[in-house]
């Protein structure tokens, strides 16, 4: 299935795509996809339920983040053997990771803001995964069964705060509206190998990124199992799992966001994202 | 304003505690002390109220976390000028910021479980700032007019899993229950000075630490200032702010937490913590 949330900010509904590409109103069938709702089985209830009998919605509607009220938006860094190498920094032995603030999750389309006095605002596309049950020290032959399903994430960061203000990368990862999360949760079911989907991202339709996700360094399965041994994942929590090469940190010279750029990105099976960036105004 | 919540653990309810130190019920003022609640006006509301009106509580009650549905849980590396002293570690020239899991928040006086593999679990007492509106590049001038209130936090840090396993200190800071958040949520109005707190923390009924808040590198207001200007600060966010000198991983040799433990900490004015370490059991 992909699920998502349509309609204005604040007051999305939840929703899916049927097979035709028609988006679905699933407001009769959970209240919404949150935490609490995926607790209460929000993926089954959905799962027995016939889309053609539901209400079609309008194709040019908003589309939401795909879940509201995260709490936990864990991001792993340096994740791809490539991109690691254009960075210029080790293979790390063990997941690196960091914090983006879950109030800066946005929907795919919305536009971005460039923080104040931001110079360096920079593009990641990245696999993400949401929680479905409750992870705590699990093993990673079970972990895939703790995944309610997979998004794009576009993990905007702005590379001075990441790394030029002082100790850690958080600073530069959870500005308002760095965290565009959709278009749609597609559940594990319809992916047929997560280790073995492309990737890209183009700036103002020139590609950028191009991966696939089996040149990561830590796999799904190894990064719920890791991450559940330092803290416990709940349902509607969100790990993103690190970019492939062709950020713009890495362009000889650098190139980062000003305000009129055009993002597109883009995971085989899980969907596009498209952002307007703009220069933050008071 | 004393405000808490009271009850088993997932079913609290608020209350507060009046001049005499009696637990009295809230519940019929507001439904919880949550994000939504603090953004709806609760402060406001239960200042309306007469306390001597509220349905007096069993004085042995359980005490919860002071707010509950946290999503932003930020803390401050290195905060204290003796404290990094102690470590070894420069004067940081900014904040040094990390993330503690949200769901790592329990109460006051809950068992707190040293880790699955832990081997360096240690203490921290700090002063918690709890956000009671919206904070986006606010200045500094302003900053305590964001705040809700102030309680003891204690910042459980699993030294290893901080600093020994790649990266970032998140990983040391959010394993279930490492985030006792109470006995009460003191607003700004009962704090005379909130740059002159003494502070201490008695492992099993001996001093360990003894700190006062005058001590710190970035005050209180700076601190909500300066994270504004990376992400926004919602109603119910918290904020820790680093800890004084006496910790474990201080000591010669260091010292750190085994099962029976028996740990004691408090901030004048902010009441008063007391937490047993049992070792995990699966």
């Amino acid at each position: 299935m992909k699920i998502l949330r349509f309609g204005a900010a604040g007051a999305e509904k939840p929703g899916l795509l049927d097979k035709d590409g028609t988006i679905r109103d699933l407001s009769g069938v959970v209240s919404d996809i949150t935490p609490e709702t995926l607790k209460n089985g929000a993926i089954a209830k959905i799962a027995a339920v016939d889309p053609s009998t539901l209400p079609a919605v309008d194709p040019g509607v908003r589309l939401g983040p795909i879940v509201e009220g995260v709490r936990n938006f864990i991001a792993v860094g340096l994740n791809y053997v490539d991109h690691a190498h254009e960075t210029g920094a080790a293979i790390p032995s063990e997941p690196i990771l960091f914090n983006k603030a879950p109030n800066c999750i946005v929907g795919p389309n919305d536009t971005v803001t460039i923080p104040k006095n931001s110079q360096k605002t920079d593009w990641e596309v990245e696999l993400a995964i949401v929680i479905g049950k409750t992870a705590s020290y699990i093993d990673e032959a079970d972990a895939l069964s703790y995944v309610a399903g997979f998004a794009v994430c576009h993990d905007v960061s702005e590379r001075a705060f990441q790394t030029e203000r002082g100790g850690q990368w958080m600073k530069g990862k959870g500005s308002p509206t760095f965290g565009p999360l959709g278009p749609w949760l597609v559940t594990p079911d319809e992916v047929a190998d997560v280790q073995n989907l492309d990737m890209f991202l183009d700036l103002n339709g020139t590609r950028a990124q191009t991966g696939n996700t089996k040149t990561m360094i830590f796999g799904v399965a190894h990064l719920v199992a890791y991450i559940s041994q330092f803290l416990q994942l709940d349902p509607g929590d969100v790990i993103t799992t690190g970019t492939p090469p062709g950020v713009g940190m890495g362009m000889k010279p650098p190139r980062f966001l000003k305000d009129g750029d055009s993002v597109r990105l883009g995971i085989t099976g899980l969907g596009e994202q498209q952002q307007t960036f703009r220069a933050y105004k008071a």
